[in-house]
């Protein structure tokens, strides 16, 4: 059958783009070979029997039920297509930010039940099991001969880890451990895969030995029978119920009643115990970042892909939508031309790209540290822990926000599930609190500022990421300059403005008579606007540099466009921070009047390139999933197309008719 | 059996509430009569069997298909029981801002697929319909004697009303209007309970007669057999499939081959078709912004509503949950206690009263301007008009990410289906699009503004909401006063000088030589920016207005409390908007520091009263429908249980495992 022909408004668009879309989309995948790859992957699975789901009902008219062995069914077909790629690719190094993987979306629209088994599991084996340990469960592990999953939130405890209450007491006598939930809110709640998926998991408890207390480490537990998949006596086991996204990830509780494990299941990399019992310390303490920051700033490139897919559905969707009559007798202009849909648009198509190139920039920070840490050096440690975490904190934010403004883009059809926007804000809303909850997060770095701040004050060799700090502590003025790293000056100005104000807020309640901790909270709004200005001023400082660097290396034509994107991200930002830049720097409101000209002319700019920029992000309509974002615009068919798909529309009328409407009728007949 | 005890934490804030809880509950009833009756609404349905939903498998676990037809069983019970209630109300009075009717949330959690039948067909009929054809079509549809909906929206068109295609060609032969689909973009698409619930429904389309188009116009259409249920010849009809929410208010599709329909089915109160075809006007054109108004007006206190809900929950759950030891050795406080959760919850508690009494007076507005039309007087209804656009569009928006902020202050569990908040959040959400899109609301506001301006700089008589503007013709910087009114005078001066700016921008786009809408498409983000700081700045002084008259007539233990949300507000949009206040007052750091200071301690104030501050807005658990929010606080023994209810833990192991977990760990194991 011959494939239905592409709309003539995208036709139009893509003739119109100025740049080589190959070209992006390469540099996009970190060159050529990238690309290629992820192609092999996507066809790998695409091509395969039983993954595509163009012909079945989708996923969102099952009961939660159904939907989750819909997801299990097409997660083991999925698995058994890339065991054998994957086996190949076993090292951390194989973690680093690729889209090669985001082909599970073509399969499950929404979360998949194996996420945490690669996600987490697989991690923390790596990173935390001694050679011996690693050697039995590694492969295992990575054949899919076991599933497992992360259980480490419960129901009273997530942000607080030292505050879990389940139990592992070692017991001598056998040399087993008994891990145990004395309370209702010691559940283990939230994994993903937990319920009915995983018969293994990596379960982090406080440790106890000889009637001690040696705090939380993570132990490798069995808790299905790997025949029957029957919980094992002593463990209680469930699914948590549905959510606002992830209603696939089939996220589970679990309890333990006084359940033996081998002494060696505990993950013995760091710390031990001894066959008699003795605890025996990790050499360093703050070793265990290293897995916690893994995923955190894996987190900045996902949400970086999420904010790629939807922003090529909202442009898409823009560029075939017609809308109102400005003029009259004129034809309705696609919503695309106007300036405010473009000022929606834009700026998330930048940010996407901001969040990239920071993403893949904090990557090479952390495989650096890493491998510092590896030969006993852990300096930097604390640095890259400040960063991953308003890095997280903030990317997570703000990529919820301009998701949902595409979204509300896309006008009513926004809100129908087969736009795929629902589902896309489901999966990322939710790393704003995962993985380390926002505010928790902000004033976890905002705690490495005010130390900063105070080497600063004292003159003292900063690390580099704070080094801009020292700068401003006796001039917190910076001098206005209307260009791109004038504007990044403004940011650090700002930065450094109010981590002093923060800091001077804190001192200031502690000279009221409270004690650090009570000042700390009583500050902690300003602390939290201190942390986020700082994470601010890297955004623009790390993508302004990164983006200048990858456009010296494009084609004219494609450096423009990295630029003009730049660009648009640091103006957005200087006029949304515009109340910031008139305290902190010398900006004045002409200077104000002329970003606003400029952003205007960006966005004129980039209105050509706009479908250009988004085909670049090279999203299979499979992965893609949306009737509105589809490479060949056909909206309105496909609307109705995936309408009447409903197993309600399968008959002229609901029995409900019958059975209530009826009666109901009737009665107000008599 | 006896009631499960209240938690100790709410206990504890219960006795530290200092006003009298009821008062307020009967301010916010609009008095002590107002909540009685608003109690006999609430048991009468409450109270009647088979709409209670507690032992029920909750409705997100049931399927797309399920979940509807669960609903329609329950809104007939429901509309059964409230049949007789309702009929001694049936006049557009009765419509008027309440809370009367919110225990619709105890039967069905999220929109019931009667909504439109009382939400918009009822008051087109009232609205639009001569005085024989009310007398014919009222008395059906107040009984539920036919069952309808209002069907405006097509696939291709929503913004654009003089863009619709479905067509009703007058035949003078018959009598009869002709309606049809002409094409794919035509069928109707979004009307709420239109799929499989009505029989009936307003359809706009384009009116002909004698060859000649006269614009959309109201017709009355059956569209399903009453008997059978079954579409008439001519009808095609269906769901539109699953959304971000609204999953059970049943929007469907409509589309019309050469449907006849007689003359009368036209609503006549304006405009009317005579027997031979003549197109008799309507007296005013202006007429039709009646209804439309209407609607937008309630939505203001509907999300000031939902705001209430998602305040309840959040603020009960920071009462109960603890998390983190901020000093060593101390138990771990209420989350309540720390100051960033203070800022994320206690100013949605104050929006959610601002908006309550905004909406309240912008009713009253609306009455009034209301009457005078019917006396003839149309001269206040183009400034309704713009306060009503700006209005809905601006608090649907805060609203929504004032509720989306409640659900991340809940942590994880603000995720969880049974905190109730995913679906607030798709209730409230959904506003920010139906009836009007954002900015395209805003930018008819836009419009009123520019002329308004121009009047101004004319020196001629203004009306009441923009009078204001004369005061900054000539000078744009208002002097800044540290007190509300002062406040309220910066935004009045925002307002202004954006105004003034984008009328600039507009006219410097003009004489660059672009044609005014060409112009005005340019300058438009500027002219929502004007919009949203003239609704910002009605927001803060009518709240502020209102608020201080309610608490002269309270006792001064509450008016103290309500001039403090009143002020938490002002202060908090005066930080988020300092910016512009330095721009357009004579506002310093210094000052603005000090806001924050006094934001800190309004926080602090606030703090003892947040648990009866939600009490005040007396929502019963059924209708709060939360594990998290319930008056007594045992938020884990309902997490818990609601997760039990769970069709999936009804069984150990699912079937999945047999079929597809355990053939994909086998293969491993070869
Ligand atoms: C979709 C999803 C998937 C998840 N998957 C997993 C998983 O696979 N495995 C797993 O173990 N866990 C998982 N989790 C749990 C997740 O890690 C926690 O929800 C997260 O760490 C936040 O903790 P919390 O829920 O306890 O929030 P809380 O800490 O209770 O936060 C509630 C509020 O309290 C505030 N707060 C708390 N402490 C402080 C403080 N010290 N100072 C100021 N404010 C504070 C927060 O800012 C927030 O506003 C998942 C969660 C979600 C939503
Ligand atoms: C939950 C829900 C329930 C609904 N229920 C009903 C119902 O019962 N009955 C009914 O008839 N309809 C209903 N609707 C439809 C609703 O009224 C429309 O979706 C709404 O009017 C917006 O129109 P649209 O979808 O055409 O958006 P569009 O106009 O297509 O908006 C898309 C984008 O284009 C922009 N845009 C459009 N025109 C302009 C312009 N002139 N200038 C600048 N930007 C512009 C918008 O700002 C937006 O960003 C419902 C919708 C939803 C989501």
């Amino acid at each position: 059958m011959a494939e239905p022909k592409v709309c003539e408004d995208l036709l139009r668009e893509r003739r119109k783009c100025t740049f080589d879309v190959t070209e992006l989309t390469n540099l996009i995948d970190g060159g050529a070979q990238g690309t290629e790859e992820r192609h092999y992957v996507e066809n790998l699975v695409l091509n395969t029997e039983g993954l595509s789901t163009k012909n079945e009902v989708p996923e969102e008219y099952l009961s939660h039920k159904e939907r989750y062995e819909y997801a299990v069914k097409k997660a083991c077909i999925l698995y058994e297509v890339l065991k054998e790629y994957a086996a190949k690719h076993n090292t951390m190094d194989a973690f680093k930010p690729t889209n090669k993987y985001r082909v599970t979306f073509g399969v499950v629209k929404d979360i998949s039940p194996f996420m945490l088994h690669m996600g987490m599991f697989v991690p923390t084996i790596l990173n935390q099991s001694d050679p011996e340990q690693m050697a039995e469960w590694l492969p295992q592990a990575m054949s899919m001969g076991i599933l497992g999953t992360y259980a480490q939130t419960e129901l009273g405890h997530g942000t607080f880890l030292r505050g879990l209450e389940t139990t592992a007491t070692y017991d001598p006598a056998t040399e087993e451990f008994v891990l145990h939930t004395p309370t209702l809110t010691a559940y283990k709640w939230w994994p993903g895969g937990l319920a009915h998926t995983a018969n293994h998991c990596i379960v982090v408890a406080q440790l106890y030995s000889k009637g001690v207390c040696y705090g939380v480490h993570p132990f490798f537990v069995q808790i299905r029978d790997t025949e029957t998949h029957m919980p094992l006596p002593g463990v209680k086991v469930g699914e948590i119920g549905p959510k606002m996204g992830f209603q696939t990830a089939n996220n589970g509780f679990l309890g333990f009643d006084h359940y033996r494990i081998p002494r060696r299941s505990m993950l013995m990399k760091n710390a031990q115990i001894l066959k008699d019992g003795t605890y025996v310390k990790s050499k360093n303490d703050k070793l265990t970042y290293g897995t916690m920051v893994f995923v955190r700033v894996l987190i900045v490139t996902d949400v970086a892909y999420e904010l790629s897919r939807a922003a090529t559905i909202a442009v898409r969707y823009s560029a075939v939508r017609h809308q109102s009559q400005p003029k009259p007798g004129q034809p309705e202009p696609q919503i695309l031309d106007y300036v405010t849909q473009q000022h929606k648009l834009f700026i998330g198509v930048a940010t996407s790209h901001v969040f990239r190139v920071t993403g893949c920039w904090l990557w090479d920070s952390y495989s650096q540290v890493i491998a510092d840490v590896g030969k006993g050096n852990m300096d930097q440690l604390p640095e890259l822990h400040a960063l991953a975490c308003c890095l997280k904190a903030v990317c997570s934010r703000d990529a919820t926000a301009r998701v949902e403004e595409f979204r509300l883009a896309c006008g009513g059809h926004g809100f129908m599930a087969s736009s795929n926007l629902p589902i896309i804000n489901g999966i990322v809303a939710a790393t704003i609190t995962y993985e380390g909850e926002y505010t928790v997060l902000m004033l976890q770095t905002a705690r490495f500022l005010v130390k900063a701040w105070k080497q600063a004050t004292l003159g003292n060799a900063m690390t580099p990421t704070v080094s801009y700090l020292v700068r401003f502590v006796n001039n917190d003025r910076v001098r206005w300059e209307n260009r791109p790293e004038g504007i990044v000056s403004g940011f650090l100005a700002i930065a450094a403005g109010k981590t002093k104000a923060a800091c001077e807020s804190l001192q200031e309640y502690e000279r009221s008579g409270m004690d650090y901790e009570d000042a700390w909270n009583s500050a902690s709004v300003q602390l939290v606007n201190a942390s986020e200005a700082h994470c601010r001023a890297i955004l623009c400082e790390v993508s302004w540099r990164e983006l200048s660097r990858l456009a010296a290396q494009s084609s004219p034509s494609l450096g423009k466009v990295l630029l003009q994107m730049g660009e648009l991200y640091l103006i957005y930002w200087a006029l949304e921070k515009r109340g910031d830049l008139l305290l902190y720097s010398t900006i004045t409101g002409a200077d104000i009047a002329k970003l606003q000209a400029r952003y205007e002319v960006l966005l004129g700019l980039l209105r050509p390139n706009a479908v250009g920029l988004v085909d670049a992000f090279d999203i299979r309509d499979e992965i893609l999933n949306s009737t509105l974002g589809a490479y060949d615009g056909r909206v309105y068919e496909r609307l109705m197309e995936e309408a009447l798909k409903s197993p309600l529309n399968a008959e002229p009328v609901n029995q409900s008719f019958h059975k209530y409407l009826k009666p109901l009728m009737m009665k107000a007949k008599l």
